[in-house]
């Protein structure tokens, strides 16, 4: 039997609500037959969760009496596209969906950005949950409403802010993600406890071997804990007008080396090589002393990641990744640097110089 | 010089700011140097459009100091697209453009739903500002804040609600306004007068000739209250959960009839069609008296509108596409019915019989 979590959020912010967040992929039907977020629903998988997991779901969801039809894509970043997003809503409308139905994002970060952009632009809004089927989604993506596509210039620059209705997270489908996806997950955890948590940081210190075992009790108290930062630093800062950036810690040049490798290396990883030249930035900007910008490098270290910029990356593309970032302000690149464990600043005072010297 | 109207319109809605009516083109860029929508500003325009007063619009901008880059696409309805929307995306991210920019949508309708889309979901949302240059665009479409692109299923199925944050009208673009473009205007602006205001209707009555004379005078009377109108049911319910709807009289069979036509028959016109047939249903349900429906009827007439569907029209097809219009409920056609003139009733209970009848 999945384990059972569920508890209310945060608050309503700024007339949109914040997700409950529940455990149990089993629960999903029974819940969504209770609260009725939409008459009928679209469930958007790509190809293979629909494979390993799709029949499970929509077991669950007919048991308890609610209707459902899957529509599937093909998977990975580089479908995470318009094109994607109008052939579903196409097969939406062929369908019969209207606006009294409602999207199920089934899947990782891909499935989650793609269902909440195709969510908020289907007949301009219908309503969506999310059930995240990765660690990275269950801990970052599927809270925030942070919803989106790429287009050839970056990643998620044609997107909305657009809340799910609900998050059902059922960590016993960590038991089968593989390897690299589970430790990219890690990646933004750890992020949680150098933005917000020293006591988190402290507890990933100490659990590391049981976490990597997938000790379920760990797990679920790490993922409410992940879950607890977001939604807390979202219902301060829904649109990212302030406090929200500091969740980009380690996202400025992990996105562009993640766009430089031609999304060979997977987000989360790529967050934390960003994570270590954040540090380092903030080292030589003297807001971070090189004990502390150490521990980090040592706890990403001990997980295993990536903390170094690969060498077969062309640095000349990172920059140019770096000056299109969307967090970009006139030009200047805005970075977000730690200045304790638990503690960051927001600058956009970092010179080329000092970028040129971490990307060596 | 432009004539001069400046009012603030109907209080802040929802947190989005409704829009300020203007008229003159060449204040554009003196109004944008003191409010500062963005730090630079993407006019989007169709070729013609560009073609034809692109100078002009970028001169007012230039003049006051004001950054500013044409970007265009190919004019009509069957490029109001998603790839559009990724094209000038694209476009706009090759120059630079980030967060702290905004849009100009300068052209007709399918400009400002365009350019409206683009703006909610560029970075996730930038600003944008209207500058209307076709009647319809001026009375309809640039005020409200919806916006959306189409798919091959059916019109706006993709879309947002997104206000902008100031409108710009200049009624001398009218004169070189082709003239079945300043029908299709006057279709909606007769809407106006049935279903929110019996003494406009007159107005249009007894005024034709001056109104198609293009009497500047009138012509600024007329748009200040279909605009007055527009934004004030608007301001009641912005994401159209109630009165809103009552907009829509003469588009639930008007989208239909246009669809039906593949865009041939333009979408003033069409509504024209779709107001005497939901007259006629209307009368059919014993709501209206054939009085007031003939009068309806007449003043269309009047200004020689069409009036019914054409023969040569598929009427299988027109059905299909009722069913799929994005305001159908569970499957069931919803129709914006007069009762009288200023006044109207809701309803899902028309019959398929009574839709043969009026489409025969």
């Amino acid at each position: 039997d999945p384990k059972i979590l569920q508890r209310k959020s945060v608050q309503p912010i700024q007339g949109f609500f914040m997700a409950e967040l529940k455990v149990g992929l089993g629960l999903v039907g029974r819940d969504l037959s209770e609260k009725i977020v939409g008459n009928k629903y679209g469930v958007i998988a790509d190809h293979k969760v629909a494979r390993l997991y799709g029949d499970n779901l929509l077991k669950s969801l007919e048991q308890a009496g609610v209707e459902a039809t899957l529509f599937t894509f093909p998977q990975g970043e580089k479908n995470k596209t318009l094109q994607t997003v109008g052939t579903l809503a196409s097969q939406l409308a062929q369908a019969g969906f209207d606006r009294q139905d409602a999207l199920v994002a089934f899947g990782g970060g891909v499935t989650g950005d793609i269902t909440g952009f195709l969510a908020s632009s289907y007949m301009r809004g219908i309503p969506f949950v999310q059930v995240p089927t990765t660690l990275l989604a269950q801990v970052d993506s599927s809270v925030g409403g942070k919803t989106g596509v790429d287009i050839p210039e970056g990643k998620n620059l044609v997107g909305a802010f657009y809340q799910p209705k609900a998050v059902y997270i059922d960590i016993e489908l960590l038991k089968t993600l593989p390897g690299d996806e589970l430790l990219g997950g890690l990646g933004e955890v750890i992020k949680y406890g150098v933005i917000r948590d020293p006591e988190f940081f402290d507890f990933l210190q100490m659990k590391r071997s049981e976490i990597l075992a997938l000790d379920m009790q760990l797990l679920e108290k790490m993922i409410y804990r992940c879950c607890e930062i977001k939604a807390g630093v979202v219902a301060e800062d829904e649109r990212e007008g302030g406090v929200r950036k500091i969740l980009n810690y380690g996202h400025t040049i992990g996105h562009a080396v993640e766009a430089a490798s031609d999304f060979t290396l997977i987000h989360g990883l790529a967050v934390s090589i960003g994570m270590v030249a954040a540090a380092r930035l903030a080292v030589a900007n003297d807001l971070l002393t090189a004990d502390v910008s150490e521990k980090i490098y040592q706890l990403l270290k001990l997980y295993k990641m990536p903390v170094e910029v690969p060498d077969n990356l062309d640095r000349k593309r990172i920059k140019k990744y770096l000056l299109t970032d969307k967090k970009a302000v006139s030009g200047k690149v805005v970075f977000v640097l730690p200045v304790e464990i638990g503690d960051t600043r927001i600058v956009d005072t970092v010179t080329e110089e000092q970028i040129d010297k971490v990307l060596a």
